[in-house]
């Protein structure tokens, strides 16, 4: 099978075999796939993977050894394999896992090719409501969700999402439907554009003076400053969520976070369920954000392209 | 009058005017100080500060222009002289007061010296069954108090302080008396037997391996490298109660944060009331924890033997 894969550089493999199957896992034909920055951060040298890259995406089950009755559906994965009997499994921290494998992060083979394998139960059924090219955003859309679970926003009134890329505005938009009077702070003004679209206030991120005022502030810069930002916007006692991860460290001065009693909340995975209803209810827009479809075979080009500053959502299509 | 400066370089000026008095402030013949990790921060760029060092001291009220009441009472002081008026103030957060001073680190002169002033809003009276030298020990005390009011102990098994130095020592006779199993994690072995006999456990930092297994890691180190072993020690979806502040970044990797979704939480000042009740009824032991007694015309010998690695308090004497 074709599959594109990340070893010390990023190379597009015609004759990878077919992942060998394990026990309990489902073999899926991928049908889409969504680059993340995630994935960029990993050719960079983020965890330290080698494999097959890729994280977000939409297949049908082909087959489904010990649960039958997933054959031939369509689905979307959560990418976190986990052991069922560690520590963290069984006081209900599964996607921590100590003995999780990650679906393109670590591990374990990602989902840019042709096809990928899972667990049973990591799939979930896309409705028919839900296009593929939308089921790929269930994955980071459950990563934005996460934040209402980490951090109660009910009748806050001063909350910025720091950063206008992929995962920045999907972030925006949930916790906009939360009741929350969210505004981002970006740099790209054909992103702050589609903010207006949505009725989300918006600033450029050179207008925006640190004022240490924001109850809230989510960081999805995906840069080591993000931090560095998001501790000037944000009020003593306020809350960071951090959701940024990069492969460098950075030296920050972090007395501020001691100084101003911060306290900073690392979000990650989040729940698949909700992002489902929200993209069935289409309460979340992202059709908007898809910058452009590439065929796998143009994996290598369309890997460049998401890296450029300004590019939302590049996805690879496997027909 | 005598004052211990630091303006680019520490300096013992034996003709400091006295502090000049303003609206509501007492003047306070100081008795004793102590010199704290964050004096010896200042001296490396910490805050930028400039002026008389020193935040810890017990002294006596000798004139109080606007409330006679205070004067000739034995007093601690708390060190955020606040407005009373901005939006942190109002909204109960004065510690975090817009247009504070802070007592010997932020525009207002400090205790290392014959006279120091504050608010009578500030003072709180020690009672007699606080000796001088357990007195000086009400503000750190205090800020370990305050990892109480952030961090929900209850129930928690697996709680650890990484530091054995002096706000290390106190944080951890504080979680224990709050009913907490708490372990100590060193580096100096007579500071550990000093856990020992307050019936502490504690482990040396050699000794451990990172295993992601604690449910509180109170990050007490002074050292900016406290974070990254911290981040090693704490479980998944666990705290980490960050306590250090130092002048200078380091490059981190923050990733851990995010991947492990751990909470951070800065804490600095406390308390004053908890921490005279446990001096008053001796639940905790600051005696065994003052290093050397020294005079205030030592003070630049004094603040050299603090900084000494596994040197405990050293308390300036104004006699």
């Amino acid at each position: 099978m074709r599959a594109l894969i990340f070893d010390n550089g990023l190379s597009l493999d015609a004759k990878r075999p077919e992942p060998r199957r394990e026990e309990g896992d489902c073999l899926i034909k991928v049908r889409q796939a969504g680059i993340c920055a995630t994935d960029l951060e990993i050719t960079r040298g983020y965890m330290g993977f080698k494999g097959i890259l890729g994280h977000e995406f939409v297949g049908e089950v082909v087959e489904s050894p010990g649960a039958r009755q997933w054959i031939g559906k369509r689905v979307v994965g959560e990418i976190n394999v986990v052991c069922g009997r560690c520590d963290l499994c069984l006081s209900g921290l599964s996607n921590h896992c100590r003995n999780r494998t990650v679906l393109g992060i670590s591990k374990r083979d990602g989902a840019f090719a042709d096809f990928v394998r899972l667990p049973a139960i990591n799939l979930h059924e896309v409705p028919p409501a839900v296009e593929d090219e939308a089921a790929v955003f269930v994955e980071p859309l459950a990563a934005a969700f996460q934040v209402l679970k980490q951090v109660k926003l009910d009748g806050k009134k001063w909350v910025t999402v720091l950063g206008d890329g992929r995962l920045g505005l999907l972030c925006a938009q949930v916790l906009r439907n939360a009741g929350c009077p969210v505004r981002v702070i970006g740099r790209h003004p054909e992103k702050m554009r589609l903010c207006d679209q949505w009725g989300i206030r918006s600033r450029a991120a050179a207008d925006i003076t640190p004022r240490h005022d924001q109850e809230v502030v989510v960081d999805c810069t995906g840069s080591a400053s993000g931090l560095e930002m998001a501790m000037q916007l944000v009020r003593p006692r306020g809350t960071i969520v951090l959701k940024s991860t990069v492969a460098d460290g950075k030296a920050l001065n972090l007395a501020p976070i001691v100084i101003d009693e911060i306290n900073v909340v690392g979000s990650r995975c989040g729940p698949f369920r909700e992002a489902i209803k929200a993209l069935t209810e289409k309460s979340v827009d992202v059709t908007s954000m898809i910058h452009r479809r590439m065929k796998l075979d143009q994996g290598l080009e369309a890997m460049e392209l998401a890296a450029k500053p300004g590019v939302l959502k590049v996805i690879l299509t496997m027909d």
